[in-house]
């Protein structure tokens, strides 16, 4: 794909359930496309994607094919990050990279782009997308954190199965229906593809994101943890995190408790929200209205509800984020920084 | 069903998902029966339940149906349990209440047997079950506030819908078909069957248990409140919860913080865990170990796991509790107060 005006952009691992989301983001916002390759594993090179209307032929992900490329969206996994970002880099790209390969690399800045765009500027080539679970709740905490600043993060959350990707869908339906039917229920990918046990994920909730580290917390929940801290440039903030697994297509739901460093008005929290970039407001209980994962799926922003003050800490609030996780979370974050690299003249001439 | 020994044990509300359970209970665990009447609406009289491998014939509950009993066990809906338990406390009947009808009110007492077994003694005809997201909560935090102390409680939770009753488990079980089928989606009864808004529940997250109060907390979340305060005798425990409905039918999962007031060992919270009654310690990270609903179901015991120090308050533990909801967090809690009435010598004659 060629065009006189406008950026060229390689997509990494397109045909993975992120990588098919940044294909469609680029197309939905009109990404000023130059040109987009389409990269992929040796073995997925000379099948094709759809890209408005036109099939684009996979080519072989190799340092090579990064010449002459501005914008390179990387969502393969870790070591093909590992293996190439450097080798873009190298050659003027500047990498979104949507895995946690370079994400606390202390040169590589962690972008969600209503939060620290200023960030940006201080890439070395690479610029790191944020866990899912991370980013929705940081857009929602940001522009209270700058009126009232904040002491402490308690989150639970209530994860969807496409954070594991694509067999971990099909593996939720499979179940799903094995159970309806009455027939043997297979386990073969969840709660960690990599780990030898399997739990069943259909009408159960499984409190195992990714593998356990020596403190007890799951790799998931350190990310939550210490992403929050780098992308508020704040390691005095204090953040735990329990995540869970649930039943759900799209849309990771949380249980947020913050504690402010200043007093708040839950009026003005609300006005906040209401004008922050990204975010909607659904919070009317007489309504029942508040963030549904089911309602939230295709959609761009981060919604957040239920806000209440804390019954005992009047600098206490606690709040219901949900935001799709394959978008906000994933590719439209990293869509987003590249639009973000455009309107800031960061990226280089190719 | 007449026996020379035993007790005259009456059944309200049989019929129900708790009810059934109930009865369940009684047989499993031998309890000591004299006589059983089966109780429930005129509606239901006349109609069968088996029991021990007979039928029993439901009776109207009335008034007089209530004479010569010595416990009645009720499960039929807060307002049978308000007019006919003072009817029944009145004939010398000790009322185990499975609704919230009562568990506030000054002199009734609320009762985890595992907890608070001596505040039974001061019952004056009636004793309430908590709510079954209380219980199991308020079971497995008991033997780390007996050796700690309690400074605060932050829940989140992840409730199967069988709390919401029969209609509710069959409503996800039609909307999970139909999704998987896909046909429409029908929603009729969750989150709240007197409420009119509907949500759908099958592979979604529903913040919304019971009402809505002035406060911006549920009716279910304020349970969770004031039950505990009430259960440990301690109204200066700080305690906030967010309680949410997720797509399993039975067993509900807790994602609980908690604040010692005094200095803990991790290892002896394990201790302390594996040598309480009622508890089952699973926390083997190593292993992927941890309580699952679906591992929880048709059992007794209240299962404990993911236990962690809050990586920035020393006196911070994290747990995942995990208990089957109609039975510890109901009907056997309902039985094993009246167990526990029999040991205590508390019985009325009949």
């Amino acid at each position: 794909m060629e065009n006189n005006k406008g950026y060229h952009v390689a997509v990494v691992g397109a045909t993975g359930a992120v990588g098919e989301q940044i294909l469609k983001m680029l197309e939905v916002r009109q990404f000023p496309l130059a040109s987009l390759k389409v990269l992929a594993s040796a073995r997925s090179a000379g099948k094709t994607v759809p890209f408005k209307g036109q099939d684009i032929v996979i080519e072989e992900a190799t340092p090579e094919a990064f010449d002459g490329v501005q914008i390179a969206l990387f969502s393969a996994g870790g070591s093909v990050s590992k293996a190439l970002a450097p080798e873009a880099a190298k050659r003027g790209v500047i990498c979104v990279d949507n895995t946690s390969a370079y994400r606390m690399e202390p040169n590589v800045p962690l972008v969600v782009p209503e939060v620290n765009p200023e960030a940006m500027a201080e890439h070395n080539g690479i610029i790191a997308n944020p866990n899912c679970s991370t980013i929705q709740m940081v857009a929602a905490l940001q522009p209270l954190r700058e009126k009232y600043g904040i002491e402490r993060i308690i989150v639970s959350t209530y994860q969807a199965v496409s954070g594991a990707g694509a067999k971990a869908i099909q593996e939720l339906k499979d179940q799903t229906e094995a159970i309806i039917r009455g027939n043997e229920v297979k386990k073969e990918v969840l709660p960690v593809g990599s780990l030898p046990k399997k739990h069943q994920i259909a009408f159960n909730a499984i409190p195992q994101i990714d593998v356990f580290l020596e403190n007890g917390f799951t790799n998931e929940e350190m990310k939550m943890v210490r992403e929050t801290k780098k992308i508020f440039s704040d390691e005095t903030i204090a953040v735990a995190a329990t995540c869970v697994r649930i039943p759900v297509v799209k849309g990771h739901s949380e249980s947020v408790y913050v504690e402010f460093k200043n007093d708040y008005d839950l009026a003005e929290v609300r006005t906040l929200l209401e004008n922050a970039p990204g975010i909607v407001v659904q919070d009317n209980p007489e309504e029942q209205e508040y963030p549904l994962a089911t309602e939230a799926s295709d959609k761009l922003e981060t919604f957040v509800g239920r806000l209440r003050r804390d019954l005992d800490n009047p600098r206490g609030l606690h709040m219901w984020i949900v935001s799709d996780n394959l978008l906000k979370g994933a590719a439209w974050n990293a869509v987003q920084i590249a639009e973000e690299l455009v309107k800031r003249n960061l990226i280089t001439e190719s």
